[in-house]
């Protein structure tokens, strides 16, 4: 049976606010998740919160009781408390009914089955957590593999990235290396690494896409090093008709995502 | 000459500061933008600021004095201030060397010109400020014209859509009315409203659009009013691979516009 608590200072809410800082969330190896929707989403793709917390209001939820219910059942802990500690914990002024902590998946390379899925994004020196969770959301919408995260990316398991994945954190595989272990597990096996890039000369409506094919996606501020783009087996250019000289990191992912989806439809 | 400020207390620096509230940005017409990009933008755009803060680092970058010399000399207000108070006005703890207030531009329907581009955007009831920089800036990727937003958004003028328009706030028109203003207005002329919806049963990539098209994008939790997708002359389709039903509003905007663009070239 859950436990009711009101305490700010309860030794599990003072767990479950630390998960907002991302050496706690090292250290334990767990990550947090709001909200019905992503919860939902997470117990129908097989994973259960280890810690799990919620209001009244939630605990009358018919779904949210379920949740609750195969939690429970799987080991975790649920506590009962109040919005306002369960706004502490989130963060936010308007708190969703759940809140929950999950284990972190493995992010290494090798558990990545290239094979799974004729596409995936790979995304380098991505700094905003937003970004990284929408082009997660994105990967789902669009049927890609996972994310691999090269060099120094933001935390894809930090609060903001998994409100922005809706959900996707749970249903796409997240990988994370650097760019040489990267390009040595790429060249390891079949796929066509492609980047965009503002000097290609090849138009991405135009572009042949082979399966598996690795869509690179650079840094919000400097793009893709040279060096990088040299290793790319194709670069593309989405054509600009404004003065602006780029879009938004996980626009970019998701225009190009979907025009190479629509490639294979012909 | 620029006056040099370093008081948090003095009058141009509280009153900078409190444009980042909606309130002030009302009564005054004015709105804040960062950056050195952003501020060129505007600068070729024909847009000077009425206010202009910058450290001293800025006013030794050519550019940044080229455009602190031409707001001068339009009359704006210069001062020269810490990196401290430029992070106290913007609210972010890196501030840019440049940051400037800007009149507000008008935003009747009537303003917008419906010939000079042969795509528009307009979003209903779209919440989050970032979304909107972030139409923007793909609108003046794909060579949009503007945006309009239809019945309660986020504040286009806000620091965060400011910052994700990446200076496109500066070269796309906006516009806001209710929906019923919107579709007396859009009634009154040529044009196509195309509305995404998840029970469309033609696919986005087999549609025919037509010139001036306006793609019209759902709040972010309840998607569009069946009476609003009943009024579309067109309802389209992004067929969803995975378990998530739905596309990041700002993503599903840009993956519409740039296959209609595609679906343009013939």
């Amino acid at each position: 049976m859950p436990r009711e608590v009101t305490a700010f200072s309860n030794p599990t809410v003072k767990r479950l606010r630390s998960l907002r800082d991302k050496k706690a969330r090292r250290a334990e190896g767990l990550f947090l998740a709001e909200g019905l929707r992503i919860l939902a989403e997470a117990r129908d793709s097989g994973r259960l919160p280890e810690i799990i917390a919620f209001s009244a209001q939630g605990a009358r939820h018919r779904l949210a009781a379920e949740i609750i219910a195969a939690a429970e059942a799987a080991g975790a802990e649920a506590i009962e408390t109040t919005p306002d500690v369960l706004s502490k914990m989130s963060g936010k002024d308007n708190p969703q009914m759940l809140l929950a902590a999950y284990r972190q998946p493995a992010t290494a390379l090798e558990q990545v089955d290239r094979s799974a899925a004729p596409l995936w994004f790979a995304v380098q020196a991505l700094r905003d957590p937003g970004n990284i969770g929408t082009i997660l959301r994105s990967g789902d919408a669009v049927g890609a593999g996972g994310l691999i995260l090269i060099d120094d990316c933001a935390d894809p398991f930090s609060v903001e990235a998994v409100r922005a994945s809706m959900g996707a954190i749970f249903t796409q595989q997240v990988a994370a290396a650097p760019w040489s272990d990267f390009v040595h597990w790429l060249r390891s096996g079949p796929g066509q690494l492609v980047g965009t890039s503002l000097t290609a000369s090849t138009d991405y409506l135009e572009a042949e896409y082979e399966q598996p094919c690795f869509l690179l996606i650079g840094n919000e501020q400097q793009g893709l090093p040279d060096a990088y783009e040299a290793q790319c087996d194709l670069l593309v250019k989405i054509a600009m008709a404004g003065r602006a000289d780029s879009l938004n990191a996980a626009v970019a992912a998701a225009v190009m995502a979907f025009q190479v989806k629509a490639s294979w439809r012909g």
